[in-house]
Parts: structure tokens; C-alpha cells; sequence
């Protein structure tokens, strides 16, 4: 219990071979993630939301958990059966105190199409490092 | 004027036809970007790290920028010679208020190359939206 992870949804994309009329898929998807949270009671771990747009449209249909001082992570190529996966997965994100849940733990479909991960800004982690000047190394840059 | 951005370089990034030897693009890619904050006395409004790696090997060489309360950028497709619009596009980043440089004045480069962005948890903002819940129009969900 660590906090609450927010998760967004493309409401537009709309994958190659998908219909071009009708809802779109990432609608579709948005729509069932946030009847699973009320179901399950998920809200005070998860927050839903939609958004126009994640810029991710080649690896649609993209959805993106994030909180704040924690890794964010920008999932694609899901459809809206994969509401329950990607529920899960926030609430995974929602438990680990950096935001980067267990890699067993983390369902196959979004292991297999995370497109990124976000560092937290200005957060110390065992993944960061600072970048040494190396000026004397190299006097030409 | 508006904050400091983090720019996080994948250090590890060897993008599919490099060398499998010696220093990765992606590291040489970090050195060159932060030695440019440093020319050019940014590191006020740009901090730079590495990162072993931001799970966006299929697009790398990769990089972030984010800042607390501002929507995140994951970049893609970089080499070593991006370091100066990759720098470019960290300044605009810091700033915007929200994190969403206008498009014009980023480079072309990046706009070519936008893996993702994710929004800021539990911000408001223009472009997120409430889902509705639309039990009554779907009750079998």
C-alpha cells in the first residue's frame, strides 16, 4: 500500500485493422479498465482517466501508469480485453514504492509491449547515474 | 523560466546496425548532451543522467525528459550527432508550463522521432478527461 497510480488511456487510437468508424478501440479499452477499478473498488489505488492522445499511435492502443517520485511506464499494442492485464499492472505499479513492479509479477501482455519507461525527475535511484564531464578525456567537446 | 528538466540517456543503447563493440551510441549520446549543458552553463534548467536502460530498446537510441508535475517525453531513434537537438528540446521542456513545447519550436528531429509522452499523475490538465462510467449503457461490464 503505497500510494495511488494514475492511469491514462488513449481514447483515440484506433489500430491498423481496426474499423475506421464506430468507438475506438482505445475508447473501448478506457471505458472497461475504469468498470474494473469500480468493480473491484480499485479507486483509492488507481485512478482512471482518457486523453486524446499519449503520441505512442504507432504501438496503438496506448495507456501510460504513473505517480508521482515513481517510474512512469507507457504500455501499446493492447485492446480492450486487455482492461484486466493493464488494471493489474497499475495496481502492481500502485504497490511498488519506485513505481517498477517485480518483473514476475508484471501480466505477459504488458511485459511483452512496454514501449517505455520514465524515470522520476530529480529522484535518486540504483538505475541513475550521473554522467561523468570526461573533459580531459575528451578536450574536443 | 519555468523549472528544471531531467534528461535521462539510456547509456546502454546499441541501436541495430552498430558496432557490438566498444562504448554504446547511447552512452556516447549522454556524454555529448551533457557536455553541451555544461558549454553552454545550462545545468540550471537541465539536469542529465543515464540510465541502464529505459525498456525502449526497439527504438534506441533512447532518451526522457521529465520535471515534477509536467508531462514526460520518451525519444527515440538517436544518435550521438542528436545530442544539440536532444539539449534543444530539454530547454523547451523546461520551458513550458506544462511540459508541452509547441511543436514549431521543437526540433525536427524529435518531433520525427516521439516514442511517447505521459501525462502528470494527478494533474489537471486540457487535454485528460474523466471517463464516465456508463454502467447503465453497459451493464455487463
Amino acid at each position: 500500500m503505497t500510494g495511488r497510480t494514475t492511469l491514462t488511456i488513449c481514447r483515440t487510437c484506433r489500430p491498423e485493422g481496426a474499423p475506421s468508424e464506430g468507438e475506438p478501440p482505445g475508447a473501448a479499452l478506457g471505458r472497461a479498465a475504469h468498470a474494473i477499478v469500480a468493480r473491484r473498488a480499485l479507486e483509492g489505488r488507481i485512478e482512471t482517466r482518457a486523453i486524446a492522445c499519449l503520441s505512442a499511435c504507432s504501438r496503438s492502443c496506448a495507456a501510460s501508469v504513473s505517480a508521482p517520485g515513481k517510474f512512469a511506464y507507457v504500455i501499446g499494442g493492447l485492446d480492450p480485453s486487455d482492461a484486466d492485464a493493464l488494471v493489474t499492472f497499475a495496481l502492481r505499479h500502485a504497490e511498488a514504492v519506485d513505481g517498477v513492479p517485480p518483473w514476475r509479477e508484471r501480466p505477459e501482455k504488458i511485459r511483452k509491449n512496454t514501449v517505455a519507461r520514465v524515470p522520476p525527475p530529480g529522484a535518486e535511484h540504483a538505475l541513475l547515474e550521473e554522467i561523468a564531464e570526461e573533459i580531459a578525456v575528451n578536450p574536443d567537446r
